[in-house]
């Protein structure tokens, strides 16, 4: 069986991922570091995930707004505990003119700010300072907002989709009245995400609580969503964080409460990004590209007609038109499917593999003896092969075809996933209780997640897990939510253990 | 007759302008220099901006991508003819992290970039060397993308909405084989932003295209569409610009044609941005606030309840979601209804003039008696007051309003459209020839534009004529496609007229 790829997921997991980001024209290098170009289908990717992702932030009374790009640095110094111990990776506006002096342009040294500026890598100040002038009463809470933005991070080894510096995301801030009420927020941005993951990207993930090491500086709890990639590393997909009343106090968010008393709120944050991309392809591509869940592909069907430049292309198009508009008019998750009727110059084999490794979700062919019979051949990017290893084109008669559409879609998300959650729930072993069995699990190839027994141990002793599992190249992912409890002993300090936690490598 | 906001129109149109944006919680001063803070509604209006617009780009065929926020300083040297004589306004980026010095948080000396990255003014040249890699074949072609983006700009003196130094747009960028389908996508676009402006936003306009002194720097032809404020200024909604083959020589967007020839491509861009908000401001708005046309009101119906802290109370708020979820069900436009139930605490009047300010187009109120009537009281923003300047509220039975909701809605948006238009076509003098005259129109207050005919001078000659009109603090906005054909003598320099261009103040 030849693959469309120039590389195996076999071969070589990391040379595989670029290579599917490259054929099925995600992005690309731009020429400047470290910021990536997203074409056409990898921004139309990311246009289904923001409009489903933020249906669901609206249906929660969520408001959008939008903030600046640019932080003054004094920010930062209210941040910065210690501020000779400070050092951020952050891109840094110093002037504010180019000019042309002696033959070479240069920032003009005339237009130096007084004060540098920093290209936002997170809202978090600038919307705290705006809370604070919103928030005056109770009546005024909870106050809910999410900004969809491109940050930077100015990152020395970037991977594109997974850490670049410049990405897109959205950042949800929340102020509320009390403990119980952030929390709350909380736990449903997390639970948002879970469902977003599981449902949209087809992408099963393990929902909780990092461990403090892992924390969102200045979080008094910090949740995730980890997706297992299909080279067993964890990837974290979206966080949710507890912010305590930390936050409010250093920009002042207060609050009269209805004794007329002022109050700190406490505030929360959440977020997910365009590494959520990354994730579908590490969870879904297979060696013949992407395989897009039907959920987010910007086109759900694509209908190839094989032209041979005779008289018969005519109603060969006429044929295809038709067919487009009868499946245009079916719904699929409560909207019309997206159908692409693709009569661009070209040969149709190659536009097929091109479609394939896209990953469209159903790729219609239609010839002049398919024309004939009524008939379309339809492959479906889930179920490219047979068990003999041909293509597993099927010839239905059209209505059958148009019939079944929606149908099919639906199927396809569902077995996008329910594959993902078959690996996912294999690879996770439960079975190693000491430190030699645990160092041992990760040995092989693609060696999944350890969920392990442990004391959640704090400072110094927290260090010593963090150092033995750095050696070893392992991270800790996060607590379980719906974990077993514990019973045991500590997998690392041999101390009564309180929770589970999941071990594993990661992105 | 009392009004919602502190000063009038006709008080102090600046003025007036700043009360509108805080009252209708539109947009705030962020704290950061030329950068505002766009709130609630304010993004609500730009998301249904951009949902409407992208939906005619897309219809177009033209797909969206997304470029770097920052582009290498030395791009901008192949742009500069004489590196010399460049001085742009744009953010530089020089260094890329913060570091804690002496108890001083600044700039870290060793993170100073090789070479300095500026802030997107326009992604024109890193688009342009996107494309470059794309367009191969005359199959490549025509090549459509659109990016949703910020910008920055540094200005100097900033307006809200009209003039910030960080702004949101949509940029359009094609390459095409020849002049003519180039040119052809150029007026496309400028067709677009018509009937966009008319239809969505309620905003008549003059197309036309630029004098050479306002063309977008190496475009071969400029075109827009202008607006006209209440105050009788211009604005430039959006811009249309046919490039020739300048960029493509400079970017290197070459394709080979059928016969196996190398060619440069024509290239455009096209984009609007959050100055339509401005714009829809200063053409819709009255001295209660915003008047929100329905196409882009991200609510339309808002329905407010009259409480009293009574046991009567909970028959009102059942009475009106039973209302709102009758209203959701029509259709408007197209797309469902959307409606607010405005349950926060607080006073029924002080939430009807909120709504006022913010400008929803139908806000109804519902008090005890009209549950008991099975009536509501409905207001008409468009039409705010009667003859006798009391506030003209309708009472009428609940199911003859949710019949005609809909149509009503229809209605606004074209009254407020006529409004609009009629006050646009009674401010053009066209009967204006001499320059003496030309200068007696702009004396009064709110004096409009006048249209004249010109013999569209270049060079020196039009340089004598623009500092004539500087003078005057005029400005040449565009020559209408629509005029009638100059038949006289030159208003400027006495010569042959050609074409009507139109003079007047501007934003």
């Amino acid at each position: 069986m030849k693959h469309a790829l120039p590389v195996t997921r076999e071969q070589d997991f990391a040379a595989w991922y670029q290579a599917v980001i490259s054929e099925a024209d995600l992005a690309e290098e731009s020429g400047v570091r470290g910021c990536m170009v997203i074409r056409p289908w990898g921004y139309g990717i990311w246009e289904r995930i923001q409009k489903l992702m933020d249906a669901r932030i609206k249906d929660a009374g969520v408001d959008n707004c939008y903030f600046p790009l640019f932080i003054p640095l004094s920010f930062f110094e209210k941040e910065a505990d210690h501020v000779d111990g400070f050092a951020k990776e952050m891109a840094v506006v110093t002037h504010h003119r180019l000019k042309g002096i002696d033959g070479k342009l240069v920032p003009d040294p005339d237009s130096k700010l007084e004060e540098p500026l920093v290209v936002r890598p997170t809202s978090e100040t600038v919307i705290g300072q705006a809370m604070s002038r919103w928030v005056q009463s109770w009546r005024d809470l909870p106050l809910l907002v999410n900004q969809w933005a491109n940050v930077v991070r100015w990152e020395m080894r970037t991977r594109m989709f997974l850490r670049t510096s410049e990405f897109l995301w959205q950042e949800g801030h929340t102020a509320h009245a009390d403990e119980a009420d952030a929390r709350r927020e909380t736990m449903r941005a997390l639970e948002m995400y879970r469902d977003f993951a599981e449902s949209e990207l087809a992408m099963p993930v393990v929902t909780g609580e990092k461990p403090e090491n892992e924390r969102f500086p200045g979080a008094v709890a910090t949740f995730s969503i980890e997706a297992m990639m299909q080279d067993g590393k964890a990837l974290q997909a979206g966080t949710s964080h507890y912010l305590g009343t930390g936050f409010a106090d250093a920009a002042g968010i207060k609050y009269q409460d209805k004794e007329g008393g002022q109050q700190l709120c406490h505030t929360t944050s959440w977020g997910t990004s365009t590494r959520m991309i990354g994730g579908v392809i590490m969870v879904h591509g297979d060696d013949d590209g992407l395989r897009c869940p039907p959920q987010i592909a910007p086109h759900q069907v694509v209908i190839v007609p094989m032209l041979r430049d005779a008289p018969e292309d005519d109603a060969i198009i006429a044929y295809c038109e038709e067919l487009a508009a009868a499946v245009k008019a079916l719904d699929a998750f409560r909207e019309p499917v997206r159908v692409l009727f693709d009569k661009r110059p070209g040969k149709a084999a190659n536009k097929r593999w091109a479609w394939v490794k896209k990953g469209a979700p159903i790729i219609v062919e239609v010839g002049g003896r398919d024309v004939a019979g009524g008939n379309v051949s339809v492959l479906r990017r889930d179920r490219l092969y047979n068990e003999g290893g041909k293509l597993a084109s099927a010839i239905l008669p059209k209505g059958d075809f148009i019939a079944a559409a929606a149908a099919t879609l639906t199927e396809i998300q569902a077995s996008l996933f329910a594959e993902a959650k078959a690996r996912l729930d294999a690879n996770i072993r439960r079975d190693v209780s000491d430190i030699g069995a645990l160092a041992a699990a990760f040995e092989g190839k693609n060696p999944g997640w350890v969920e392990v027994e442990w004391a959640r141990p704090t400072g110094a002793a927290l260090d010593k897990v963090i150092e033995w599992l750095k050696e070893h190249k392992l991270t800790l992912r996060n607590a379980p939510l719906d974990a077993a409890p514990a019973s045991g002993v500590c997998i690392f300090t041999g101390g009564q253990a309180v929770e589970r936690v999941i071990v594993g490598r990661s992105y």
